[in-house]
């Protein structure tokens, strides 16, 4: 049995609903089936998913937003023309949206994640009354129909232990197909909470998790993983298969065709997950596991955004309790950092730049005051770019190949750490020469 | 003016003393003068300071220790019959020793303190009665004449801050020569406690310090610093100029020509270091100081009897507070730890090796229980190999020279740790591989 899961492009209008149930209906072993909210049709589109954020927005600050529930309900007017659909849900859509503008207008949390729900949740209506009416048996489940409880954080709700033993009864006598509409959850009271952004991911994981599914496929627009962002790199490699800590180290930096949070349950459960193309389905994807067979590179990403804050005191390494002091300052000021690299009088903390945002200022007072180091610095427009594959702590030369291209494209090293993590390597470059070295450690890695 | 220390192998024998004397006595400005023990005047010799351990030893343990009191004293007798001194000193020695032995019988450590300052003490009175015989105006002073008070940390005392008032009044007016034992102060009672083994090089860099010493000479057998060690390295260059910060990064790793604990005050007041060959003056040495005009690399050093401590836990990035949890089990157990190279899911903890003896078990079972890891292991053998040099982070391919000299000589990289230091480049590699690796980085960054 397998869970299937399809993102917004795979669901976006009728010709591509067509292609999903054509998937699906053929395949007795697709059974449950989680689905986006539809996406862009093209380029220029705007996904349903903004659109009620539009509205909320509107709602939020009392503007006329009559438009803009007429703007939501023609994408699903249009999707219904187009598949024939004989009984129109869109009045239960209309009074729904309605419903729940009224109900929270004064708790703006609550319509946010209520409305942003409505994109999923109208989709997986939508296909479920479309497939019966082709004479297949399919239920529509809500996510607080088969208990995906969560914790009641809007906009980044975690699902709670108790919901995995709850979809697994509620799901174990479903009869043909199941819809379930991803991306959010119902807190103990039943009020719908939303995961973070591409949360769809997330539901589907959980739900192959519950069910002990086979395989997890996960159908987007393109077939697989590439090895490296193809906006960079001209038509890079596809990964065939890479392990769930490698996948996570790649999302890390950037690679984000399956949601990093979506990992968790299947990685507990085992559960290897297929990351499919709804336009070409028959391509076998790329196949995330808990191990894998051979070894090597697998994959080269980068991300920009990140910040060094550099310090320098003389005898640091001799100052017990040094570095535990600067954690704690970083904890109360609620600042997660990425990276510690420390020299013997030097240490740098390597963070998400956005973080020090409103902070910085107090961050470098509390750090020279508390901690009376000789130096303080930020440096920032730094991306890291990972070189990930199993087997990379055991293999000579594996650096240097990296190092030997960074140098002949003339490539500043601000940082390296190699051998803290057995399946990567990481180099702190300078933003403006990001996508030069991702070309330069594709070229490196895969072309020699 | 000037403030010179001898090391061991300087003052050795009458020989080795007459030389120094010709070094101070035809300069004027070199007028404060910091003695060690006698040290070997041959390959298979005994230290004055070892013998004076032995001592300790003998009186500890009951056993007869009057034939070493006898050799200790022999040495001594050597370098005066050899000098022809007039007024011989060997019987207040003795009763000096018997004395100490006497009063401290029963406090292992005050023994210990006592009888090792004896060396340094014996010989700068020495030294300082024959100046006087050959007519040049020589004063012997004790740490405690010179107001030298150190903590009360018998083998491991630091000097306390006031000393540095208290030594510039009692030697302000100090008339001709003064010589001054190494290696030990005394606390506010008086009694004698050391340095850490060395620590003579600390005596000299305080009294420097005191005295806003123009430069603090520091005499021993090489002609300055080598830029690798010359049992590795055949004929390694000599450094001529490096800063303080280059010099303790080269002797974290092993380069012991200089006392670590010795930067402090000369680094605090800035003061020049010259390190020089009693057995060839004229030789520039070594000059450490705070900023040098030059960049690059200086020096390769490599030290073994490192361990790392591997971590590894799913979702570890995201754990608020775990790095300091784990430095707090660290801290608990009285542990310190060197470095600490993460990825995303992993973390290591590098340590001196002998860190870990007796405490292994207790503290893998307290990261496993209060951290709940995934994977966790210990590797043991460890060489730590540092580049070292001023301006190693701007230089596009510095870290590339390395790992293609590493990977040329099949030399494995366990860890890079480049970026969090400025000024240097660490390597981690297995021990078996170290001498390797160094004569690989030093031919690169030295012969190319």
């Amino acid at each position: 049995m397998k869970v299937c899961k399809f993102g917004g492009s795979s669901v976006a209008d009728a010709k591509q609903i067509k292609k999903i149930l054509n998937i699906i209906n053929n395949d007795a072993t697709k059974k449950y089936i989680v689905v986006s909210a539809p996406g862009k049709r093209h380029n220029k589109d705007v996904k349903v998913t903004d659109l009620l954020i539009g509205l909320v927005e509107a709602v939020t600050y009392r503007k006329d937003y009559q438009e803009l529930i007429a703007q939501i309900l023609e994408r699903f007017l249009q999707i219904e023309r187009e598949l024939n659909i004989r009984h129109s849900l869109i009045e239960t859509f209309r009074t729904q949206l309605n419903d729940y503008i009224m109900r929270y207008q004064d708790q703006p949390e609550r319509l946010t994640d209520a409305l942003k729900s409505c994109g999923e949740d109208f989709n997986a209506q939508l296909i479920a009354s479309y497939n019966n009416e082709q004479g297949i048996m399919t239920t529509y489940l809500s996510p607080g129909d088969i208990g995906l409880i969560v914790s009641d954080e809007p906009s980044n709700a975690i699902v709670l232990e108790e919901s995995y033993e709850k979809i697994k009864n509620n799901l174990a006598h479903a009869e043909g197909k199941v819809i379930i509409p991803g991306f959010f959850g119902v807190n103990k009271n039943g009020d719908i909470n939303t995961f973070s952004r591409g949360g769809s991911d997330i539901t589907g994981a959980i739900i192959a998790s519950s069910l002990s599914s086979d395989v997890y496929e996960n159908f987007t627009d393109v077939s697989g993983i590439f090895s490296a962002n193809p906006n960079i790199v001209d038509h890079p490699a596809s990964i065939i298969q890479l392990t769930y800590e490698e996948m996570r180290e790649l999302s890390y930096a950037g690679f984000s065709v399956f949601h990093d949070e979506a990992l968790l349950p299947v990685y507990r459960s085992q559960i290897p997950v297929n990351i499919k193309n709804t336009n070409d389905p028959d391509h076998p994807g790329t196949l995330i596991t808990n191990t894998r067979q051979s070894t090597g590179v697998v994959g080269v990403s980068c991300d920009t955004g990140f910040a060094s804050i550099n310090m320098k005191k003389y005898l640091m390494n001799r100052e017990i309790g040094f570095t535990r002091r600067l954690l704690s300052i970083l904890e109360d000021m609620n600042i997660s950092y990425e990276h510690m690299p420390s020299g013997i009088d030097d240490i740098s903390i390597i963070l998400r730049a956005h973080q020090l945002e409103g902070k910085e200022a107090k961050l470098l007072e509390k750090i020279e005051h508390e901690l009376k180091v000789d130096a303080l610095s930020i440096e920032k427009n730094i991306a890291i770019l990972m070189v990930v594959g199993l087997g990379m702590k055991t293999l000579v030369g594996t650096a240097n190949k990296a190092t030997e291209a960074f140098k002949a494209h003339n490539i500043n090293l601000k940082m390296i750490n190699q051998g803290s993590s057995e399946i990567s390597m990481m180099f702190g470059i300078e933003e403006k020469d990001a996508n030069q070295a991702v070309l330069a450690a594709y070229e490196a890695y895969f072309t020699h």
